[in-house]
């Protein structure tokens, strides 16, 4: 088991199988030295503010990221050939006048930061929208630089 | 006639006259290897899943796809300088409790696999919003990766 | 004064402290000789086209562009190692039907395109969105290329 994989397993958590794309796209694509990471959605379904407090969205946000590492584990084999994460984006399926997208987004931060401390800080852009696919409350995507 | 077009016009498709951009911004801008390319949207207007049916969405999407494909040739010169299409994004109006973005936006994402296969292939994040500029149903933007 | 920064101040603009980010991210990551800005939203809040008029949003996205490049500097240390605005994206809070948001963005293209001339001219995506953190009226993030 990976180094990353281990400091998971040490917070309780663990990566599950990885989840197949739903349309016709790529979960990841190696760019040179970049990986971009397809936007995946949370499993927890509703608008943040109405039926899904902030509290199970931010609980979403780090499984959500938990997947996307399965995800590019599947895809290059082993976390530990991440180098650093460059930029998160995250959505919020929004109910009116909810504004407290950025602590949501937080939980998937959170974790990479706990994974790969200063390499895990990243820029970050976090943005509220009516609708996401299948009604998910919070969609991510990330580019990441990794090594061979 | 590039041979990417060739495949285009096999599928009964052609290259419209590129669009002017909207506002003040560059249609692609080239970064090393890379282009980044300027979102656009669709000349078909309203929110998918109410006056704009999915199908027609997707529809929609493709021929937006070209769109793009004809603001590339005409910065670049020629689409058989493309290597790979490295990420797409989708922006589909979405009337309230629509969920299959994922669908509309596929009609991009076939269309690039069908002319570049497996390089045509990409890292994907397709996201829901309330309102797009000029009213339309779709926004497609995409990075790729060129040579000289 | 870098050059840049004169030609702010020649505007009759100036930048302000750096704002210190929301939650836990980078307001900054550097990647290689891109530098992913994170983002930002206006400190006017409102929907555009409902409470918040376009040509208040105009002005509040170069302000916004401004508190962005007072980031950069904050982080990189001197405006003058930006060698060229490779991307930005502007998500525009949007009250229903209103559909300008490229002419609000406009507000942070021509900015940048004041400051640094062909340079500055960048590939962009303009967005319209029901949300966004703290009600903010417009959100920008960007791509730029930097020299050590």
């Amino acid at each position: 088991m990976s180094a990353i994989e281990q400091k998971l397993v040490a917070q309780g958590l663990a990566l599950p199988p990885p989840r197949a794309p739903v349309a016709n796209y790529l979960r990841t694509k190696r760019s040179g030295e970049l990986l971009f990471v397809s936007g995946l959605v949370s499993t927890l379904c509703g608008a943040v503010g109405d039926e899904v407090t902030p509290e199970a969205a931010k609980i979403a946000a780090r499984d959500t990221m938990i997947d996307l590492l399965a995800l590019v584990k599947h895809d290059i084999g082993d976390l530990d050939r991440i180098v650093s994460v460059e930029q998160v984006r995250g959505f919020v399926r929004s109910a009116p006048d909810f504004m407290a997208q950025p602590a949501v987004i937080d939980g998937a931060s959170d974790l990479l930061i706990s994974l790969w401390n200063e390499a895990g800080r990243h820029a970050r852009t976090a943005t509220g929208v009516a609708e996401l696919p299948y009604g998910a409350a919070v969609q991510l995507e990330m580019i990441l630089r990794v090594r061979d």
